[in-house]
């Protein structure tokens, strides 16, 4: 298949510029991304790479980050992740603290972020130097070192993220986390800070094909989709389902306009424009893998 | 693959009589079903049949039949059933009437009661004998006139189904269906109690692996791609998130204790045994199929 | 004190051309009401009647008549009623199923409509004539023959009621309710549609200031004051703490544009106009009210 | 009437051993009362003082506070409180963040925790000295200066109060407080560990029967009668119909096993005893009142 050939097709079609949505305006760090910006990376089972536009521009990767901490978290604890975090679809947006109220303070699921913040705990627990070799996994997946956390990026979230402050106490109020909730949420914000170019992303992502390198973080097939399963279940918040419906692969969004998504056995892939829809998935990025999913006749469905 | 020997290996492992869980008890009709009971059919893309135990032994499919009812209202009346009912995963008991509320009646998805009650409005609506065509409907998927309602089901769902009653005035008083709600109760209460066995309910699921006779039912491979999607996301209710994770198949699962599921391109399955866990799906036939896609590694993620 | 003098000037200051709201709409015969009328009487403690406007209209009594069903269930009953309904604010719209559900169909009190209803329930398990029964105490309460029930009202409520039809279902599907949930509606919708003119309402509530008159139906001093207790915490749904911290007196609302009050001892006291507020309550009489508490200093805090 | 014979009687008839409930283990300092105190004070409208028991112990009184901070904050800022937080019933655990999530972190009143926290805040940008301010407001109105904040009592708070520091960053996540939360919640746990006796109560609640020194604190007739009205509907959280019905007094309690009511024109009381019932009140100081209102046959219904 003629995946380059492809991606400048979605290149002509997806123009950020008639695309609607807000860039995150939450903290400025987001607020001053340029809006038009839009790239895509597609990295095949074989390690071939078929890329457009802003592919090499790197971002805030935000909520994907979810993702790597839950593989690094499986390969440190294996299946007792699951006592403390479930694999249910929320059914409700992201920062909700509603149903965890109801469900006594147990995570629907590790990418919403209370699910996202007892994983981030349990890598406080288990590492030596939480924050540092949480960096070093995601280097090590993504195949280089010149990945980094965006310290102001993690302040502003600081600064300003009552909700999640609110979020890490309720559930620490249950017993949920074992930390001290600002030591979690130091970890949690860095570990959305980090910057990542779709081509990372995409390198990254190959992990959750059953590619070969998911040896190397010690993850058995059985683990790989497991979170495979997860990420198209609860990927994208109450979205999910659309975005099942609509693209067929499992990925995972992140506030930064970034998305990623595998086709096991075939093709990772990564896609990023900063504007949003209200439900906070990148627009054009949706767009681009619902064309991507459309044009190749590639989903697991 | 020698599926014959797969399915002998698990009908040595999962033992109904071990197996915990409590046979539907809220009707007489479900409630006097040998709990010991237990089959499973596998047809593969290319028409070959393989099965175990009670396979030829029908039973309620109960909300199995949301799935059938979803597709002859696609092919009826196309894309535009997405504006009365949604793709979401609900995070809630599949006859919860909290969401409905909050969300003005619009259902998450087609596969909830709610969704299906919508969905069966759909049909009484377009059909000239809503309940006979549907019935044929379903022959025609699965190769047999041996199929039937069970009156005397449908009966006693409607003596004791206030709970739908319920579910069904409340859509009516949000405006979401279009005729009476007794009639569409009528249907509701017929399709869930047609009867069928393992053997003609994976060849009904073969539509759902792009065979060809979808066509015959006038559904695109996108549509399908979409049935597929949604049952993934909802099929299993509040576990739907759970059998994704340890099946990795679409599929769907009803009261009566059977679950259909399919890989694309390779095979449908179904399932039956009537003791259910609180969730309310087969315990032994969620075991079953994840043994199935443990033992043959075949699962979309 | 002066109260007609109080009544007048009240008179002159709530002018229903310039209240804003609207007059209910849901069936005919309460959308056909003139939305300017207006009108209050006040009974004291001694007999005494104070009145102004349209005081000796009928209107439709609506959930007034949920504290006179209940009232006459506790008279039956005794306090076992308080076994099947609660006596705390729903914090909820009056017709909301979503509490409901979570706390297994127990209604939260009398005066929403799932409490209503399960009073209603009781009467009719409870009385031989249940409609005509009901009707003929209210006559007596009231001291005249001259009040029926509006058929067509009735009639109407039954035809479009979906959403109490959904809430008798629902508490029946819980087992709240004993009787047929067609069998209770019918009641509860007759309840609700008896006529009353303001003059009537006020001689009725004398009953709630431990006048004389309460030992006619049986009701002991310390029952009145559950029954005031309730009705200050719960008869105004969600605006209950509005009322009792604008008006400081034990009152019921109804849809159809009255509302009957209380102060125990002095006086009882019933207003009506038309149009609503948006939590459903008569505008101009909440207004009546709360200038009458102002303009007397009586208020119960 | 005689008060002290009547309290003496109650004395008689509570039994701290018999009564079933558990003493706040939440915090060290709670949790080591003994759990057999009990007292009682009654302060009539003249002034004059009765009592059983342990009235002059003091213990901390906790949420009895937010009645006083409200008392304080509307002395300061008068009706403009209300455009921060209602004056509804909540329907809803006192600590609940479900129902704040859905209105926007706008508090349904002012005795919930999450309406305190406004208080509070509110306090906070208008004293000069928040917390030694409102230390010497209250002993303004108990008429004594033997009135501390225990500060290990506030220690533990801050130390164990996950869930209230939950709860102000979810406030301030909806822009509903203005400070910094750490600082609206330091104060906020100041006011709570504040330690009164029955007497000491019982005497500041005269406050609210309309005493002349109301006008000290310069809170108008209008003002206090407010005041009663969300005591009443909302003073004993998803037990407030229940104390309403069963006592008929406006009144606010606290976890440390204190309850103070009045009946305005007459009479202020406090009880006090640690055992708490599953709802967090007193059981035996709900008894004591509900037994103080029998026996005089004083209750505002």
């Amino acid at each position: 298949m003629n995946y380059q050939r492809i991606l400048e097709d979605i290149f002509k079609e997806v123009d950020p510029g008639k695309i609607e949505g807000k860039v995150a305006s939450y903290i400025p760090e987001l607020a001053g991304v340029d809006p038009l910006k839009f790239g895509m990376c597609l990295t095949s089972f074989n390690g071939d790479r078929f890329f457009i536009g802003d592919h090499k521009t790197k971002f805030s990767i935000q909520s994907i980050s979810k993702v790597l901490s839950l593989s690094m978290a499986l390969g440190l604890v294996g299946e007792k992740i699951w006592e403390r975090v479930g694999v249910e679809p929320s059914g409700n947006p992201f920062n909700s603290l509603v149903q965890l109220e109801s469900e006594k303070g147990f995570p629907r699921n590790p990418l919403i972020n209370a699910g996202a913040m007892v994983v981030a705990d349990i890598l406080v627990s288990n590492l030596k130097n939480p924050k540092q070799d949480f960096l070093n996994f995601v280097r090590d997946t993504a195949g280089t070192n010149d990945i980094q956390f965006n310290q102001k990026v993690a302040a502003s979230e600081k600064a300003t993220g009552y909700r999640n402050v609110a979020l890490a106490n309720f559930l620490k109020s249950f017993g949920r986390i074992e930390n001290d909730p600002d030591r979690v949420l130091d970890f949690y914000f860095h570990q959305c800070s980090i910057e990542m170019s779709c081509e990372e992303l995409a390198n990254t992502f190959l992990l959750f094909t059953h590619h070969d390198k998911s040896n190397k973080i010690g993850l058995t097939v059985s683990q790989i989709k497991r979170v495979n399963a997860v990420m198209l279940s609860c990927g994208f918040y109450d979205e999910s389902g659309e975005f099942a419906f609509k693209v067929g692969l499992p990925g995972k969004s992140g506030v930064g306009g970034g998305i990623a998504a595998v086709y096991p056995g075939q093709f990772s892939v990564a896609a990023w424009s900063p504007k949003l829809n209200e439900k906070g998935n990148s627009e054009a990025a949706m767009k681009a893998l619902e064309l991507l999913t459309n044009k190749t006749g590639k989903s697991i469905f």
